[in-house]
């Protein structure tokens, strides 16, 4: 059998160990006398157009290894959603390159890129493995328990909210902080690992999932200003009113919207800044402040969970395993064995259609009854995936000294 | 001689390692026979007012070495400026607890405080050690090589900018980065240390040591992109006209000021948002985005450098040593003792009028004549101060593949 080529990308927004995938492939198809050698395309589909290929086939393990901690799409990624057309482009480079294999690293969209050259792939009697391997901050793929990226960018929002908590609490006031997330607030939830005593913060938590009254919001402040003397909140950046339109959009005159219609959301701190405005005026408190976590929650060099390495290593081996090993297309999935300490998962090949251009929103049962918190089902949940160094704060515990003067 | 009791307080901003030099003066007050309670003071001088301490001696070496990991201010921090009228009012505080030393860890305000304490201790005839523990992020305190909290800080700087760099590189676009320091630019120039080959970003650094031209910064903006097809922007959230007026105020109608009439600069993203409209009105650019680091850079908690945790830890120790061993007033101060690899830091005694009230600025060597960029002089200096385990990016470096189709 002729010795046909690997070819390997990365779509969508990057993620802190989306090269742990790419890695995990690359060496795993070293290990199939059947694989010819292995390309990376540099930006996604659109490098395939382009012919933008490196052969990774040359690349030394040990820089290999270097590059899997690295943060970010080491081969580049792109915003572009191919249809039929464009498809029909790749296949003609696919021909010309002899590639047998295609393996794309991305979200719901890469995976449906994928369903739609399978499909093209066979209606035009091509012979292509097309294997997706999942990836998204956003924690929003269908069938799997969580996807690579989500648990890093997770132990970042985490590490944030446990920090300006401290923060909140030295020098009192309200904060704001934003969180990706258009549709599905997993990681906005994530914020609440950052608690650890029973006043800690977030003491609000607002997700895509329930729609956001401001009336609402301005009275739990009001309450838990009362209640803690400060107040912490994290806010989805995707949250909307009852009608499905985003808050954003009540401030901005002009919106910025990505090729999809869709309303920019990150890459400014409007939302943060109209809410903080209506928490002024709302309240009468002065000291507001609002942060939009913006870009560094999926890219800081240098936080990242361990189990979210292995997983991501792993899903990129499994999918050269089906591809190579197996003849087979599909996605992997990640599926949980064990909860709390005995936490594991396991990897499947499921159906391209079963994850492509769907989104999994949070659980009910994740979602406090309150509509501002979550619930200890998805403490639970996170828990084990954000590694074994997550920090935790301390206090000091000794006594106050009795008062003398006592005014 | 009669035990007389040592009083601590946190002021200002919390840093990440500010704790450190809680539990270094702690710790060190037990070697002292001399000492009597150590209490902390909640909340700075405004918890002194109130009587509102706790007695550090009862706490267990075990709980301190944890709190002295946590970031921001255990004790809990106030923005109080202390006038004659409410340092007289302290004193009454002080005398009624028998408290012999105050110790306060805080920034110039805070060294100011205690140059006050100081005189009107002498004039009233009352004995009071007052010693300075020198912190702050913005790396502002004179006399000082640098201050604890400023690396921890600069480290988390520039791993953000190492990472949305990546991500940059990844989807390309203009990116704007918005970071603490209203008058001096330390803590921004710090981003150009997340640089590790040619092309990587900062690609251009604004510091509030030069004035800020909007038609300069389109026209280096526009620069940059040309020449590597992106661009990463580092700016000081206190960049002004040549006038001295803050950028934000061209856009917002009311700002917010403090008690000291200066214009709120943090807990926004206005800056951010302004200077992205800009670039996209005066380059026609279309991705651009920006980001407000906000509160991240000062409490992140797991971001720190462990040469600024021994650091700070050393300054409460010293302040001790001169405090109870040496009956004497003044700032401990840092000073560096070789560079680079050989990069070392001693601590003395410096007089409080030296460092109180004055604020110092980036010298003119380590800003490039482009105003644009920080020079090597800066990275020098810098670098060790980051301590050992600053993550580096790698990259690919297999060949590109020759095209087939070419087209």
């Amino acid at each position: 059998m002729a010795k046909r080529k690997v070819l390997i990308a990365q779509g969508g927004g990057p993620t802190a160990v989306i090269n742990e995938s790419l890695v995990g492939a690359v060496l795993k198809s070293r290990d199939y006398d059947s694989a010819g050698a292995v390309y990376g395309a540099f930006h996604g589909v659109s490098g395939i157009l382009k012919e933008d290929f490196i052969n990774l086939s040359q690349e030394s393990p040990e820089n290999l290894e270097n590059v899997a901690k690295t943060p970010c799409s080491a081969l580049g990624s792109t915003r572009d959603k191919p249809d039929e057309k464009y498809c029909q482009e790749i296949f003609k480079v696919l021909k010309a390159h002899d590639i047998g294999t295609f393996c794309y690293i991305g979200g719901n969209d890469s995976s449906d890129t994928l369903r739609i050259l399978a499909e093209e792939g066979r209606s035009a009697d091509y012979a292509l493995r097309c294997v997706h391997i999942p990836k998204t901050i956003d924690n929003d793929l269908t069938v799997n328990d969580h996807t690579p990226g989500f648990p890093s960018a997770a132990k970042f929002v985490a590490s944030a909210f446990a920090g300006v908590n401290l923060d909140n609490r030295a020098l009192s006031g309200v904060y704001v902080g934003v969180v990706m997330g258009r549709h599905a607030g997993f990681l906005t939830a994530a914020a609440a690992l950052g608690r650890k005593f029973d006043d800690d913060g977030p003491h609000l938590i607002y997700l895509p999932e329930r729609d956001f009254s401001m009336d609402t919001f301005i009275s739990d402040v009001k309450a838990a200003n009362d209640k803690y003397g400060r107040c912490v909140i994290a806010v989805s950046e995707g949250i909307h009113d009852a009608a499905g339109a985003p808050i954003v959009t009540k401030l901005a005159q002009e919106v910025e919207r990505d090729a999809h219609g869709n309303v920019q959301l990150s890459g400014t701190g409007a939302l943060a800044d109209l809410l903080c405005d209506a928490i002024r005026e709302g309240t009468g408190l002065k000291r507001v402040r609002g942060d939009t976590f913006g870009y560094l929650q999926r890219s800081f060099l240098g936080c990242v969970s361990d189990v979210d390495q292995r997983e991501a290593r792993a899903v990129g081996e499994v999918a050269i395993e089906h591809a190579l090993g197996g003849d087979r297309d599909g996605t992997v999935t990640i599926h949980r064995t064990g909860g709390g300490a005995s936490y594991g998962a396991e990897y499947k090949l499921s159906k391209l259609e079963d994850v492509a251009g769907k989104t999994k929103v949070m659980a009910d049962e994740f979602i406090a009854s309150s509509n501002s918190d979550i619930t200890d089902a998805f403490a639970d949940y996170l828990k084990p995936l954000l590694g074994s160094d997550m920090p935790e704060p301390y206090r000091l515990e000794a006594e106050r000294v009795g008062k003398i003067l006592g005014k």
